[in-house]
């Protein structure tokens, strides 16, 4: 049977290795088989990031380029941007009149950001009633379109749950299935390596810098890998090294096969072999997955008016799942009067 | 200057007279010389209420009549019903974001809720995330429509105050005066005594029989005001009484005018007059405010499409000037992309 998926991301801009290998490589499978919905979160992104307001669109149209790169087909899976539709704040608001507080301040996610605010030298702005809000605007987000079926990474399975408890909630308030609740596919996501040996990630110190973007170019990918740290302890060639301390290495648990890793790990700790001996097959291979990616990525952006079409034609579509189910919901409540 | 006022109710169902001199007859003043805005609350009802959700539309319909009974004049202000406009709760959403939790958690109402809860036998449901932002749906309430001027009784003060530090600080985020700060203007809101002397209020225990109810038929009014208890020192006819011991004098405050109110006080005193003497007047006066209110309320009640047709047509006012708002409020925001 096919499930109702959906999913989504905050508007971070140009995506990396990680959030392919962690999220979007599954979303290209899932679309095979299910029906799909794939949001922009940008209201999501007002929570924390607030200081990057002004370059919100650009952030959120490299994203969906990247969506497209990476193979999400517009004609299967519909893909859509969160604040063009009030229905989620609607139901999120519907939503919170019965959702104790309780479950929101349990969540992870807002307790680490509270003691954190409690460290002495804390430069963080107090979380906002948002901010504490944000598990039930991502329930609302995946009750609206009654998705059946949500993947995510281990650390997001607290928020299914959440949407769970609150679907299970409102059916029982309301003595019938109004909101089916969603099963967690939990997906593997490798946790690849920032270029520092930190986890990729854009929000790191040491910024854009310290993560391969999905478009970076041929050039910059060879830079980026060549300059990567590898064993401390490997000062000269003539060292031997050990992958298990290499900051390089998780990469080639992505990217390489079991023999290449087996030989590769053999040169390494015997110093039969040089890091950039090490790293270029792993430049090979991330050049060789890119390559229809920028292929795709250059398609869309030669025809930015169908770039928009996609975005406006997967919004108008959600927006009748949308509709339909907040629908629903008011008759449920009683709310369906004009 | 005509100002943009802005004021709600919770949809209670039929009003009584604590509500017409608390808030009413403040509203039909304030029509004539200001641009005024006023809402069925209904999404409010749902924060605490949440057991009679099945008469809602019932309630909200009571209340529409009882405005337009008290001579609230569609032609000059603009009434209409929350849940019908999503831009309700795409405000309340925005806002949200970087409003600090402790505004919130700061309120009299919250902490009242969280006092009580902790009670030893309380009955309660936890406070829900919808309760804890109740005053910033209020505030969403009041900014969507650009209010400048909230009339509110002292115990609602708190709120606007909160609204006002909304405003300013999305105004101050933003770099320009998007949100105006709304002003309050304190009415008198008399403590209207319930039949059995407390205050009037229809979520007494004693339910619907503590109230006189505005639409109530000049036989029940008759009726509820002789059974109601007096002074409990003046046990007979003969005993001498004291106004200011007795549950029926705080109406003569509102009904009475001074020389009558002297007249009676002595007659008590001196036991000159009996309770249904000291009574009469009072009974008199109520009836004779009620005449228009019955005739106003009845022409609306024998034309229920003209009745639907006003809250139509006020939702779709308030729903032109809300998204003039939000259109603003989201090009601040950096959210006006498509």
């Amino acid at each position: 049977m096919r499930a109702r998926v959906v999913s989504g991301m905050r508007p971070t801009g140009a995506l990396h290795l990680g959030h392919y290998h962690g999220a979007l490589k599954n979303w290209v499978q899932l679309q095979d088989a299910n029906d799909c919905f794939f949001l922009v979160a940008d209201w999501h992104a007002l929570t924390t990031s607030s200081q990057h307001e002004d370059a919100l669109e650009r952030r959120v149209y490299d994203m969906v380029i990247d969506w497209l790169a990476a193979g999400i087909d517009p004609d299967r899976a519909t893909l859509f941007i969160q604040s063009r539709l009030p229905e989620h704040a609607e139901l999120f608001t519907l939503l919170a009149m019965h959702t104790p507080l309780s479950w929101l301040e349990r969540t992870p996610a807002y307790k680490d950001w509270q003691a954190r605010c409690a460290e002495p030298g804390n430069q963080r702005e107090p979380a906002s009633y948002g901010f504490l809000g944000y598990p039930l605007l991502q329930a609302a987000d995946i009750l609206l379109y009654r998705g059946t079926l949500v993947p995510v990474g281990e650390d997001q399975a607290p928020h299914v749950e959440i949407t769970r408890e609150v679907a299970r909630r409102f059916n029982h308030r309301h003595g019938r299935e109004v909101l089916p609740e969603p099963a967690t596919l939990l997906t593997d996501t490798p946790r690849l390596p920032g270029l520092d040996g930190d986890k990729m990630s854009k929000s790191s110190n040491h910024g854009a810098h310290n993560a391969i973007a999905m478009r970076d170019t041929p050039a910059q990918v060879t830079d980026k890998l060549r300059r990567m740290p590898t064993d401390p302890q490997r000062v000269r060639r003539d060292d031997p090294g050990e992958p298990a301390r290499c900051p390089v290495w998780p990469l080639h648990q992505v990217y390489s096969d079991d023999s290449t890793r087996q030989a590769l790990a053999q040169g390494c700790r015997s110093a039969g072999i040089g890091c950039l001996d090490c790293k270029q097959p792993l430049i090979d291979a991330i050049i060789r997955e890119q390559q229809p990616w920028h292929e795709r990525a250059e398609a869309w952006l030669s025809q930015p008016k169908q770039l928009q079409w996609v975005v406006e034609l997967g919004t108008e579509r959600a927006r009748t799942v949308a509709r339909q189910t907040l629908k629903d919901v008011r008759e449920a409540m009683g709310l369906a009067y004009r």
